[in-house]
């Protein structure tokens, strides 16, 4: 008899997602699909059908988080759960995060193809919402199932179109009234993810999985500099209130307080909005991100606090508002769910490594030991539709996963 | 018997203003007003009622630039044409352009009311699309009027939501069928746009009336920057190709090039768009216009011929594309009219002076001796909504453009 981890299938699976990447394709092998869209149902179908020929329950939550449950032996015990995200970045890759639910689901095939019924319930879970990138902030869906924020509470959220995530949600849930509702919310035994690294670190070092031991800690903002416009022909420079010159002066007094020689910290400008944004009117409105990440809580806690007064510092003419809208401190890993991972990692080549994203695992951490599995990204590129981990290296994660999950499972 | 200029009414023009800028009201006396929309069409409509009132014949031309004429006792001598423009920035004010309308139409009133008949036409015209924040670039009627761009040129121009110019002026030529046609393009005898200053100089100073002189040259660019996308919690800052970072790079490098210690230069970073624009990816698009203005040919040229290199040496690590969309070398006004002007204003407190604005007059110089009437400007602001000149400072230069134009008719 085989045993799970060997009924992983390697092609099955990467079908499953090449299936999942034509949804929502974009040139060059990329991936736009917006959470809670008619995109990301039309994946949802899909998944639910490989799920349903596994023999998995499946059932939503208030929260539109997607669940596929495959009973154990002891079915009252409380069960293992995997799972990740299916929507993607704006210019996305095929893998960041629909790999943690399709090899959720590769394990549940496997768990049917081996006719192993574990002593523990084995649940998989796609999360509402992980990216953030049409509403803002990310992991919406694990954030309200682990009781951090009430899932109300993200209501009036708009989208870059003005669409509120209340509305978003109520369309979905509507959309998949037909699935059974389950409650959202509840303690499983342990949380175990799979996701590809997003950096480079494990192709660098020639291995095939990373045993992940925590995640950075993050702080998100937003700058808002008001100024006053003017005629670019007219108005001397000197007497100007020019939104975009006082960015400027910010970013550069940022960059150089986030310099990092060893190029640990992250610090990334990344949106940018102007008004009036016309050629020829000097501009009195900017907005723009900054997002900060850091493995060391002392660290994250230092530079995050000291970014208000350094644009204040910096600007010369504008008003200055710094909204800090979201932050999650670093954590770490449960080391049952770490020693588990590590252990059965035998055989591959691996290493222990924190992880340099931000993922739903971190919800996870008050509720349930937790943890995460890493497979290698080429060269390190994620959010980018040249994001790519080779069907092999997807399937050596999810063989991990499988072992995994029946550890914790027995 | 009163003469023209003393029938000019401070108080009906100010009425006629006001009632124009609730036309696209907004927020602190602004006025939204863009080009060739049902707004424009509104305030065109209310202009055309005062024009037919005061016995002129109303006609427009291909490019719905809109004419209003009062025969003179030779009519078929070359006209006196005055003028400017009824469209707005996004958040401008309630004198830019539509004073220069408005003051040519208060002297077809007062010329009625003084029952006087030149011995030329007296016409007034509101010039297309001159801001050009909807459409870019400016001054397309006055442009295609003086031969310099065939108005077809800007068909496929589209607006920020994607209109396209040439559909745009259809639907107004179509709005305005019931106004007859006249051919696009006429040799005046000589052309005088009244506008307010934009700038500080004539406030600074305690004059009532700037006798202009010449306009200065401008050359307007947009900055491409092509990187890579990636994620902002794991890429290492040193690997990335960062857009946003080398537009902050590109800045700092052009804001030392451009440097003026006499603050007569005027350069401006205004526009700026960020792809993605995800806070949570690096940026792999910027793209940026560059408004640079100078009234000495040399300067302006020598400056402007410097930014791609400049740009290429400041980034680190995009790609770059500069395209300069649109330029205008400075021009000097011709001598009979800036003479007549400065007549016209004897009485009043005035100066010679340059325009550091860009206007419709500037494409009216290869075709007719031509000229320009500034006012003061509170402060020197423009393109926003605090824009201000008081009713007697605007009658002013009413009463100056009456006796200008009634000089050069006779």
């Amino acid at each position: 008899m085989r045993s799970v981890a060997e009924c992983v299938s390697e092609a099955r699976q990467w079908d499953r997602l090449m299936q999942l990447a034509k949804l929502g394709a974009i040139a060059g092998d990329g991936v736009n699909r917006p959470c809670l869209s008619a995109l990301d149902r039309e994946a949802r179908r899909l998944v639910i059908g490989w799920a349903e020929a596994a023999g998995a329950a499946v059932s939503i939550d208030a929260a539109a988080n997607l669940w596929f449950r495959v009973k154990g032996a002891d079915d009252s015990a409380a069960p293992v759960l995997t799972g990740s995200h299916m929507d993607s970045q704006p210019e996305g890759g095929r893998f960041d995060g629909i790999y943690g639910v399709v090899a959720g689901l590769e394990v549940l095939s496997a768990l049917h193809d081996a006719g192993v019924v574990p002593k523990r319930a084995v649940e998989v879970v796609a999360w509402t919402n992980e990216e953030g990138s049409r509403f803002a902030p990310g992991c919406m869906g694990s954030m309200a199932w682990a009781g951090h924020t009430p899932i109300a509470a993200f209501a009036e959220v708009l989208d870059a179109d003005g669409v509120r995530f209340g509305d978003a949600l109520a369309e979905q849930l509507a959309a998949e009234a037909d699935l059974p509702r389950r409650v959202l919310g509840h303690v499983p035994h342990a949380y175990l993810e799979a996701h590809i690294e997003q950096g480079p670190v494990l192709e660098n070092e020639g291995l095939d999985i990373g045993v992940v031991t925590g995640i950075q800690g993050s702080r998100w903002f937003t700058v808002t500099l008001t100024g006053e416009t003017a005629h670019a022909g007219t108005a001397p420079l000197a007497g100007r209130k020019d939104a975009v010159q006082d960015m400027v002066r910010a970013i550069n007094a940022l960059n150089a307080l986030m310099h990092d020689p060893e190029d640990v910290l992250r610090f990334t400008v990344a949106r940018v909005t102007v008004a009036p944004n016309s050629s020829n009117s000097v501009a009195n409105h900017v907005r723009f991100s900054i997002d900060l990440r850091h493995p060391d809580r002392d660290v994250l806690l230092s530079k995050g606090d000291a970014i208000e007064a350094t644009i204040r510092a910096a600007v010369r003419d504008c008003g200055v508002h710094l909204h800090e809208w979201f932050h999650a401190m670093p954590v770490a890993f449960d080391a049952l769910v770490v020693d588990t991972v590590e252990a059965a990692a035998a055989g591959y080549r691996s290493r222990r490594m924190a992880s340099g994203a931000f993922h739903d695992a971190q919800f996870a951490v008050p509720i349930a030991p937790s943890g995460m599995i890493f497979v290698p990204s080429h060269k390190g590129i994620s959010h980018n539709p040249a994001e790519y981990t080779s069907p092999s290296q997807l399937a050596a994660g999810t063989r991990v996963l499988a072992r995994s999950l029946m550890a914790l499972a027995s």
